[in-house]
């Protein structure tokens, strides 16, 4: 086990309060696994966790610290930077609220500045509600559009979902289907297989065998239903294998994933978003973990989303929280060491 | 039980005769099971069914009778149209062969030919091989495809994924996905939720419940990702359920299908090809039957293939293609009696 200094630095986010994010974060905090893994310090407002461990019934220590002061990662207590931002009271629980999708920004941004000073090598947040962020006025298609923005990052960058060591991505994402259509080219295929290799390599598996999807049904039968995959996919993927990746295709879209979850590839890169989605949703991915892949700094959480059905009820599992604080910590990890 | 000369007349047919067709064709009429539903005629080489025959390991007794001719309906022989065009000995087994797809094709052309003249109410095959036909000189995207062009028929129909009950159905098909975006529009919608609202009835289902398909990823989000579900999708729909179907959506497709397999739904109706196959397949639709809707014609067949690996063996379940023969002589009583 690395001594506590070696282990990088994560911060951990409630996400939106209206949900279960900080009934699933007081029981995370509570278990304490996650000190095996890294140096946690969580960041929102004082109130929200306190909800929260009332809602997980547990008991929970925390300490207080000043953003970018020192913590004694020796103490049982949780180190935490209350932004003084959310008043649970106030925003109500169990349903989406503009204002608390506007705070989960705030607090989002936040994080994302201290990563950028130096203070923290990853983020894992619990479950926002997209919609209530895009009503607070966070007008991004997606949080993780929203990260890059603030990261100013220019080039490739993508959602990627992970379950038991399968790691799911595409090439393009929440744009129109026929604007996926036309994104869709060999620089953008190379840069998702790339990434996706990169990552898998990070999260420690030695020779990640990829798949690449096809466009058309039956992967364009030979060119009789379009010839994508004879003019672009497959030359691409056959000089992306020349380089030394692991990966082959295009696969037909309809029998990849069942392939896959059987254990012949560790990775599928769909084309566009609900070829890969409907594979996944269907297979129960929403237990696994997003992860925005790609940007300078790691982000994890939950693929579940709020789960306002269950809101302080004590019963949701803090399972997909926990996982995606280890993911983090371990894409953090080698990259700190690399 | 109704009497025998008020059951649809079936034409069964051996599908391609280097894969588990013939086996399982002999193990249904062996079972004899599909004489409380259909006066059953099967169709085909005699050497193919004695192949599968003895494949099967079953005692079978048949009458070759003449095209057109009287059958002696209470007799416990099956009634065999003897075409004498396929010697499997030539044609070899368990691997792909262009003239035993011709054959298929021919035979197939054959048992429409017979419906024409008013011999046959329904037409049920065991599997054929796609791209043995295709290199056998039927040059159609799809076996569907070839049905249409031989009845010649105009208009819309299509193939349909039936499963427990459940029947998923498609606006467009084997075309390529760019192709697909411009053959979507509102006849197009229209036809297809009607063509399997009609079906549905026909198989029993009083008062199907459809949910349609969105396009773009989260059915649009409000237009962020593209207005194909706001200006074309929505407004078809509720333009369809005002006129008495019980259609609903669009819905987002990575999430449709699931509640459509948890019951709420009877149907679904994709956009395109892969949208519906990603996820019936990986619910294992392939243990269920295809349907091909809209044509003068009913044809049913099971979704699963040629199945080369156990060709031979004895053990090719024949499950699916005993369903096929129960839903086309459900679908084939209802039109008779229109």
């Amino acid at each position: 086990m690395a001594v506590m200094q070696d282990k990088p630095r994560l911060g951990l986010l409630f996400g939106d309060s209206t949900g279960i994010g900080p009934e699933i974060a007081a029981k995370v905090l509570a278990e304490g696994g996650y000190r095996e893994h890294v140096r946690l310090v969580a960041i929102g407002d004082k109130r929200v966790l306190e909800q929260g461990v009332r809602d997980a019934g547990v008991e929970l220590r925390w300490t207080e610290v000043a953003e970018g002061g020192e913590i004694d990662w020796d103490s049982l207590e949780v180190p935490l930077i209350d932004l003084g931002n959310a008043d649970p009271a106030a925003l109500g629980r169990g349903k989406m609220s503009p204002e608390s999708g506007k705070i989960t920004g705030e607090t989002l941004a936040h994080a994302i500045g201290m990563a950028q000073a130096g203070q923290l090598d990853a983020i894992t947040f619990a479950p926002l509600n997209k919609a209530a962020m895009f009503a607070g006025g966070w007008r991004f298609p997606d949080e993780h559009k929203m990260f890059a923005h603030l990261l100013k990052h220019e080039g490739y960058f993508s959602e990627m979902n992970v379950l038991d060591g399968q790691w799911m991505s595409r090439v393009t994402s929440h744009v129109s289907l026929r604007e996926a259509l036309d994104l869709i080219d060999a620089r953008a295929i190379t840069d998702a297989v790339e990434l996706v290799n990169r990552m898998m390599k990070r999260a420690g598996i030695a020779q990640p065998r990829i798949a690449v999807a096809a466009l058309n049904p039956h992967a364009g039968e030979n060119g009789l239903f379009g010839r994508d995959e004879i003019e672009l996919i497959r030359p691409t993927v056959e000089r992306i294998a020349a380089g030394g990746i692991a990966c082959t295709g295009p696969y037909p879209a309809d029998t990849v994933y069942i392939r896959a979850f059987a254990g012949e590839f560790d990775s599928v890169v769909a084309m566009y978003h609900d070829q890969g989605q409907i594979a996944t949703k269907l297979k129960g991915f929403n237990r696994g973990v997003t992860v925005t892949a790609g940007l300078d700094v790691v982000f994890t959480t939950p693929a579940h989303g709020t789960a306002f059905d269950i809101v302080g009820k004590g019963v949701a599992s803090p399972g997909a929280l926990q996982t995606a604080i280890e993911l983090a910590s371990r894409l953090a990890t080698v990259r700190l060491a690399a």
